[in-house]
């Protein structure tokens, strides 16, 4: 199981901070919605700058124009960007042409999207499906979304877990078996970024 | 009917430009979701300090981190910020107490947002409307579904129109009297970018 590190609501100089102390535990660096809205695109290119071996996630939340979000994230050096599973399908079908372009890849974030678009959406067989349980309404839990999401979409494979992922939700997405695990607040906001890795890595 | 004019895909410096040419003529600086995307709020903080009398619209699509992401747009100038429809309702209303608490104004884009969902959003009644046709997906003309909108949603007054206005389209927008009509590179891709800032002034 790989774990993504979600970065977000800092300085740029901050996340490349947390990434390297983070770095040896984690797989993936997120650049979050929040420092991409904040800095723009030079927050993707300041950490693939800095960590040009990690596979590097623009958080871009697409939900319209996507061949351009996408193209630009890609030029910055992201290896994987968000698309909405709430966007049209020309936009998420824009997405997925621009991904397989760059040969670079596509997470289709589930945020507010319902089960008859989530059949749909199958058709991007490839995609990673990120079941995000939303930072704004925590009344489900993560585990409780992941075993629902299971039953309901056994045919979808390449499953990352995001949202509320602490040392006492971990044990449960570890059970489920999931293929990447994004952790935020958990290790970006702990006194000690180092040994919170170290521990999610330890737990996995 | 207010002129609000999308600025996207370019560079800052070249978008006060295009501001500074248009600005006689319009009423709305929308800084687009690209400049967003691609600067960062340094987008909107520029525009906002080029152009302090104006009306500056961040078009954040905010879909989850409603309070950070419209703080975050009101600090740097922003006197409008936008949600997507397809957020939760718990994003929502975290942006709308947003925008109370900065007394400042939210629009809602209602790009991919099914009707029974618009019903539940008239609860923001004095939020801004924006009827969307996708930059990816125009297979209905804005006239066409400004009409279906006015039918079925008769008590939203505050309207919006985005998406493939232009000098053909501007007739139909004209005669449905929405409140603002939302024209992007009609204007700033044309050669002449006062003249044609000019010309939709004139033609409402």
């Amino acid at each position: 199981m790989k774990i993504q590190l979600a970065i977000d609501r800092l300085s740029i100089e901050r996340a490349k901070e947390i990434a390297k102390e983070a770095g040896p535990y984690i797989d993936i660096i997120e650049v979050g919605t929040a420092l991409i809205k904040d800095f723009g695109m030079l927050s993707v290119r300041e950490l693939k700058k800095e960590f040009p071996d990690k596979t590097v996630l623009a958080d871009t939340k697409t939900i319209d124009e996507g061949a351009y979000e996408f193209t630009s994230a890609f030029k910055s050096g992201a290896d994987i960007a968000t698309v909405m599973g709430a966007a049209s399908m020309d936009t998420l079908r824009a997405c997925y042409e621009t991904a397989k372009k760059f040969d670079k890849n596509m997470m289709i974030d589930l945020l507010a999207v319902e089960d008859k678009k989530i059949y749909i959406l199958t058709e991007f067989n490839d995609a990673i499906f990120c079941i995000h349980s939303p930072s704004d309404s925590r009344e489900q839990t993560i585990g409780s979304l992941l075993k629902d999401f299971k039953s309901k979409f056994p045919g979808i494979s390449n499953i990352a877990v995001a949202g509320g992922v602490n040392h006492e939700t971990i044990n449960t997405i570890k059970e489920a078996k999931v293929n990447i695990v994004i952790i935020g607040g958990a290790i970006t906001k702990s006194e000690n970024i180092k040994k919170s890795a170290m521990s999610f890595r330890e737990m996995l």
